[in-house]
């Protein structure tokens, strides 16, 4: 396994170094070529997904099931995710700053890939031609590392993609997947800290938390989004009862959905019914504090866990806080450093969370369910960064690239 | 030691709260102030660092001596370096980017800092000014912790330094020393990933592969200095020679001078003379390749090592390469993506050189000694990176922040 990991490895390192230089026609050309392909062979893609679904035990639940099943529409948006990745501009080669000294040397800051991803990820197939394609666009080598269950669905996806690749007389070893089930691919993959640059861990806590144990390699991850929506007691309580019942219930399953809602005293009997009727209304289960719990009968207790929980269901905490400093306070000290909102008219209150709250993503009267990249603009995204290095929030083709100084001189020696 | 630690990253972590919105007039007080009390407790220092001196083993080296040494002009550049640091911009709250959405979202990219910094550092106490004074302005706590020798100068210089804290208002939390010359506080350190956020090694190759081994948190380092200067045909054999010899000997013992001197065939006999009798001249020892030994009868045969070998030294190798090609690819098998420049008449060669070689900085006309935070007009350094991720070159003020996003609405909910 170690040498299966390590020949996937150095053949990653060969392509990149090859990749790094890439025109960003011939890049342009795999992508829409796998788009092509993926089309063309759909039929054999959904026989490969139909043997992933014959193999699944019998107590696979119905939503696991559907998130492995490919569908004609399914393939389709797949080979369209691909254009669209095509369609975006090509983040390698930018000038990011330039500048000229006085001795006459002139400095730039120019976009380079990174060098080689690594994505671990869990069911889904999609993530195979999605994670690929950003990656290979902006100019890294990629090793992909799919969930057993979708093995054969995500070896297909791939084979389809070194078609495209061979189409723009690029090598196939810019896009690999692992190609064994044996759990212990990923503990070797995690060493290889001489080939991979940084991994990108995609699914649920735990997978996450043993890769963040077991890793060498540097991790582009979140591990929780325990997001919060704060409304203050300068809020408009139409707009603030429309962000929270978005924030919280658009979709309940996602990192950027609101678990605690943070009020101003002031607010709790003149804005928040309307917000509980709201959530109420959609099914949501409320655990507040003394104070909520004592405002409206249907509210649950909250014990202490419910203000570091991250739901990711129709549930949400409320807390009663004195001012914006205790709100701040509290999100300081429960939450993930993902995505926050304040709801107020009071601008001035406004700027001092979107500077005090340490998070990726602060927002001033928006649903925090707008953190993603195709919301930002960016296209598409890896995933949602909450560590402090290289990037936060989003991942997009951007901050999968780095920098290097061209120097341009013409003969110049340092006193 | 676990408990001192982690009380010391507890603080550094709430310093850092506070110091991220802290105002830049107040961090330049703090600067300012610590530079006039440098002054003032000159002798108090001196002091310090006698004791220092005199605790040293007989056989402590000279050149080891003369790191440690402070004098009172040495003191004078320590404060003068607080007074260049607080005159450099505040990287803190820079719209790096901002656009607005279709949906009429505002959305900006701002830096902040990154958090808390570790530096571990050797001998020289100035470090302890210099990468406290660049941690601070840049709104980052900071946790120092120097070399054994140096710990009473050092803990002097943290003192002083907190005067300087205290006058400007701001916590002294905002730059700790480790209070102990223990060596297993370092061990504990590098387990902080809770409190830490980076961690920055200076010194030799066996205190940075120590800390690269153990380390629990990302690290802003730099193993080898291997940089190459490439003598391309179309080089004028002037610039050749006086570029060549300053990248070598301007200095011997920093990472930024050239190690091994790659030249064309078709200059081995016209352009290479001039070089090699400068370097001689100047007491450099070279080895070559046959080639080169061929053509000149003071040249040492190299050996296969010489080629992955960071001299520090009056040394350097010499290997004849066919083309760019091949010094390309010479330079990605033995390279250390340090700092590589290519000497050419020729502009699209030259292009070629920057574009392929993947070192975090590629020079063209010009001596690699200029890879230097001061010379790229940074104002100041903390290092130079050769890593892949957040930074690379040289990590001045800029790099010791990252970003977050703000994103102002009027009520958007996602549909």
């Amino acid at each position: 396994m170690k040498e299966l990991m390590r020949s996937l490895g150095k053949k990653a390192r060969e392509a990149a170094r090859f990749l790094a230089t890439a025109p960003t026609e011939a890049k342009n050309k795999a992508l829409g070529e796998s788009a092509r392909l993926m089309r063309e062979e759909a039929d054999a893609l959904l026989e490969a997904n139909k043997k992933d679904m014959d193999a699944l035990s019998p107590d696979t639940s119905k939503a696991m099931r559907d998130r492995l099943l490919l569908t004609p529409e399914r393939i389709e948006a797949i080979a369209k995710g691909l254009e669209d990745v095509a369609a975006l501009p090509d983040p390698v080669g930018r000038v990011l700053a330039s500048w000229e000294r006085p001795n006459g040397l002139k400095i730039s800051r120019v976009a380079v890939p990174l060098g080689v991803i690594g994505v671990i990820y869990e069911s889904r197939p999609n993530v195979t031609a999605d994670a690929g394609a950003l990656c290979f666009k902006s100019g890294n080598a990629v090793i992909l590392r799919g969930g057993s269950d979708s093995f054969r669905s995500s070896a297909k996806i791939t084979e389809i993609m070194h078609g495209g690749l061979r189409a723009a007389g690029l090598p196939e070893t810019c896009i690999q997947s692992v190609p064994t089930t044996d759990r212990a691919a990923v503990g070797e993959m995690l060493k290889l800290d001489e080939y991979i640059d940084v991994i990108v861990p995609r699914g649920g806590k735990s997978l996450i938390q043993r890769i963040t144990e077991e890793s060498r390699i540097p991790l582009f991850k979140h591990l929780n989004g325990i997001c919060h929506t704060y409304v203050h007691s300068a809020a408009n309580p139409e707009k603030a009862k429309r962000i929270v019942l978005n924030a919280k219930m658009r979709r309940t399953g996602t990192c950027n959905s609101t678990e605690t809602l943070l009020i101003d005293e002031d607010a709790v009997s003149s804005i928040l019914p309307g917000i509980l009727n709201a959530l109420f209304a959609a099914g949501c289960e409320i655990r507040g504090d003394e104070r909520i719990c004592a405002s409206d009968g249907r509210v649950i207790p909250a014990v202490e866990e419910d203000w570091d929980t991250e739901y990711l269901d129709s549930v949400l905490s409320v807390k009663t806080v004195k001012n914006l400093d205790e709100a701040v306070a509290h999100i300081a000290a429960h939450g993930s450093h993902h995505t926050e909102s304040i709801i107020t008219e009071d601008k001035s209150a406004a700027e001092r969370f979107l500077n005090e709250v340490d998070s990726a993503v602060v927002m001033h009267n928006a649903s925090t369910q707008f953190c993603d990249g195709g919301e930002f603009g960016m296209g598409a995204e890896i995933g949602i960064a909450t560590g402090r290095l290289h990037a936060r929030g989003p991942i997009g083709l951007e901050q999968l690239t780095i920098f290097k100084y061209q120097v341009r001189g013409d003969g110049q020696i340092r006193p």
